[in-house]
């Protein structure tokens, strides 16, 4: 039986793989894809600057702690897209897995904590857990819109997809959501998200 | 005048830029170098998993906060290596100027507090600075110990060096100290860090 500082070192190293987890998000001024380490560092921030306008009253060190683990599990699960269909019909047994082993090389009061946490946040129907969706959500919204939409363009996204994930935002902060629809409505006026007449429109002649 | 939100927002994407600030510290697995806001992430997870080691309580969403912003200077004044001497010397004067052009994004009120925050940090006065310093030492020593030592050796870097930076983890944590002296006792014996007869040594024969 290993010591419980001992328990607690070999945790915080191991997560320290979670930067070699990219994401489809490129970093701002056009540049290289950005890990899930980076990622959840720049959600936690965003939280804190940003909790003014969540839509109820966020005890801001869960959402923060929620923010910073939530992608913890990606290091054996790996990143899956956002709209990447068959990655998401096996993600939860994926991140499962993930879950157990890696929590586990902690002291079992902190791998209950933050597996609960982590539940909490997936489940996503507490204030703090909202809250923490609607970074995730606007942290690479905010990338994507100030690299020219790229990331959409490149993956061929529909309006209907970027709706269905970016409105889940309104959950957490009605006024964050209000930036993100304005963002969201400009990409595809500049053409950068497909509306869902292009994409038929796409469909039927073939291209 | 920009909107309140609007001036948060422009904060939000301009410390994305930190993301492109690398360190000296190699990631573990003998990876790629480190960059400021990755540091940044794993210091603050591990803040909140070893705050039971802190010589005093400590109130631990300031102390996360304060290490997620403390290299947010960095954007404009670059990373300054533990063991460079020349760059400590313009550090201070540097990172002045960046914290007042980075901060002036935000609000007046969220400006005042991370400024004082971060000031906090800097000056290592208080339980919340001394804890998160504890963090910014421990976290690339876990990481370059991980790795055989290999920054150490790349660098020369002497016992009295380390000790001198990483001594300082005693004001945050008397345990955590402990942890460290063990890591670099045991870089000294492997001959990773240079102990000071072997400097002297090398002097002496010109090596």
């Amino acid at each position: 039986m290993k010591e419980r500082l001992e328990q607690q070192l070999d945790f915080a190293l191991e997560i320290d793989k979670e930067k070699n987890i990219f994401r489809q998000t490129h970093l701002s001024g056009h540049g290289r894809n950005e890990n899930d380490a980076e990622h959840a560092w720049h959600m936690a921030i965003m939280a804190w600057l940003l909790r003014e306008y969540a839509n109820e009253e966020v005890d801001i060190t869960r959402v923060m702690l929620m923010c910073l683990i939530h992608d913890i599990v990606e290091i054996d699960a790996g990143d899956t897209y956002a709209y990447d269909t068959e990655g998401l019909a096996t993600q939860k047994a994926r991140e499962d897995a993930a879950k157990e082993r890696i929590y586990s090389l902690l002291p079992q009061d902190q791998k209950d904590q933050l597996i609960a946490l982590f539940d909490e946040f997936e489940a996503c129907e507490t204030a703090e857990s909202r809250f923490a969706h609607a970074m995730d959500n606007l942290q690479p919204l905010l990338l994507n819109n100030a690299n020219g939409g790229g990331d959409w363009r490149e993956h061929r996204v529909t309006a209907a997809q970027v709706y269905g994930r970016q409105g889940k935002t309104r959950m957490g902060s009605e006024t964050l959501y209000q930036v993100t629809d304005r963002i969201i409505q400009k990409n595809i006026a500049a053409g950068n998200i497909l509306s869902g007449d292009e994409t038929e429109d796409r469909q039927n002649t073939g291209r």
